[in-house]
């Protein structure tokens, strides 16, 4: 289930040359070939994967694997594609950034109206202070972005602060989060759904903000108080957002956020498949684990 | 007319203590003013120049000068604002790039319809090979936020090939244009009105790009054949195309290009006094410049 040219299937065939490869789409998949699996390496639909009674390990293609909680045994290996899709998240971060920065959604929605006028003042990261809450893989990425495009300072937030982390000028623990909200000129959001993130962004911490910093969101929608930031900005609290996750997902059709001017929203494909550099690593990564699961060593990324 | 602070119109008066210094905005500029004026710092509407009349010298706020041909005394410098908006219009540059390659215009079209919906491949910069046409100081800039974002090659066409440029991994003369433009992965035009740059930008030479190439134009938008662009657009030929310059300006409520989906229209903002950052390169130039002028140094950005 991993998407895969003819000449990738050849490289999985030759590093464990005496198993039987069997290829499927997820919308496709035979109970049959569900049931013969020891291993899948991709991302089978959740209801899918009790069919698979004799699997011992699954590669997921995404970094998040909450939706197999329930459906795969405690017995059964899970590791995630944490850090393949880094890059391709982190430049669309970048991308929504420099958007938002240069007005270029209300610009859009004048090309619509055809109407050619002046939108006023934009924005630089020339000198800004960048802000990412949850200083993963993704968010060391979008921080060298940041830098390169020519941020003053850049500090990310971890739950255990170890190590420097490239990108970062500091790493800092995330109980310090308050005081560096009111400093920052761009706030990154990029948590996984837990108890400890669900809604840490509320009401209260979105007013510290600068009045003209800008939010930015991946990760998963619980972290943030959607109605607090559509108050903000309805009022002319910051100066713009975007969001590529939301809650719930898909996000209805008649709720209030899609219409907000000054916010932008992409429905949660920041990571995904959407770049062929995204698929290369996800394949790497599976190989590598392929073969350390053949000569018993440990698996990279391993959830469970 | 340059857009001062109370603080900044002191550095002027500093740097010139013996000389009557008036301040007035652009639109409210009165005959009196402008009869006594012997510089002119800032940017008079063209036919409020000829009332000037002791004039011996302006300092535009633009690069591009062309609107006071025929306004201007031929014995008056003129000295333009070369490389103050530099920074500015190669950002406007990236992010519209950025926004295209992740296909921001659809996506915020499909949230003014309320639609969460997939629109699949996306576009990286990591890799690709960037034409800049026209290399100059925006065109540098621009190079350079390429590389910061992974291009794998940045090229610049020139008229006169002289020096290495920065951010450019090569410097070729225009001449070898067509030879380029089947192999970049995105073209950029940074060129002014001239007789020699009028519809270079062809139908053949847009025919000539990649299937699946970016175009993006600032400068002058004549160097663009438009219907030319239309046609390659709704045809399937590019992947996108940003435009912040158009032919003419600003471009009728009726023209056609308004409605093309993967084409991004900003109204010729790229530039102007949209960052603080633009405003003060100008004071700055404006500063030295006037130094220069008290002495007899000649002068930076000199026209004429």
């Amino acid at each position: 289930m991993l998407p895969l040219r003819g000449d990738e299937r050849l490289l999985f065939e030759q590093a464990v040359p005496d198993a039987v490869h069997l290829y499927a789409h997820r919308s496709n998949v035979t109970e049959e070939q569900l049931s013969q699996a020891t291993i899948i390496l991709g991302w089978p639909k959740p209801e899918c994967v009790p069919k698979a009674v004799k699997l011992k390990w699954l590669q997921s293609l995404w970094a998040g694997t909450e939706e197999y909680d329930g459906y795969l045994s405690k017995h059964t290996w899970l590791t995630n594609a944490a850090g393949c899709n880094s890059r391709g998240v982190a430049e669309h971060m970048m991308a929504s950034l420099m958007a938002l920065c240069r007005k270029l959604p209300l610009y859009r929605d004048n090309q619509h109206k055809h109407v050619w006028k002046d939108m006023g003042a934009l924005k630089t990261l020339t000198g800004a202070t960048v802000l990412v809450v949850g200083a993963g893989n993704i968010g060391s990425c979008f921080a060298n972005l940041c830098k390169a495009m020519g941020a003053g300072r850049t500090i990310g937030l971890k739950r255990t602060v170890t190590k420097p982390m490239e990108g970062f000028d500091q790493i800092q623990p995330i109980s310090t989060l308050d005081q560096w909200l009111t400093v920052a000129d761009v706030v990154m959001l990029s948590l996984p759904h837990s108890k400890q993130t669900e809604g840490l962004m509320d009401a209260s911490r979105i007013a510290m903000m600068k009045q003209d910093a800008i939010l930015l969101s991946c990760g998963r929608g619980s972290v943030l108080d959607q109605e607090a930031l559509a108050e903000a900005l309805c009022s002319g609290h910051l100066w713009g957002a975007a969001l590529d996750v939301t809650e719930p997902e898909p996000l209805p059709a008649e709720h209030g956020l899609w219409d907000i001017p000054n916010l932008l929203i992409t429905p949660h494909i920041a990571g995904g498949m959407h770049l062929d550099m995204t698929r290369i690593n996800c394949i790497e990564l599976a190989l590598e684990n392929l073969k350390r699961y053949t000569i018993g060593q440990p698996l990279i990324n391993r959830v469970q």
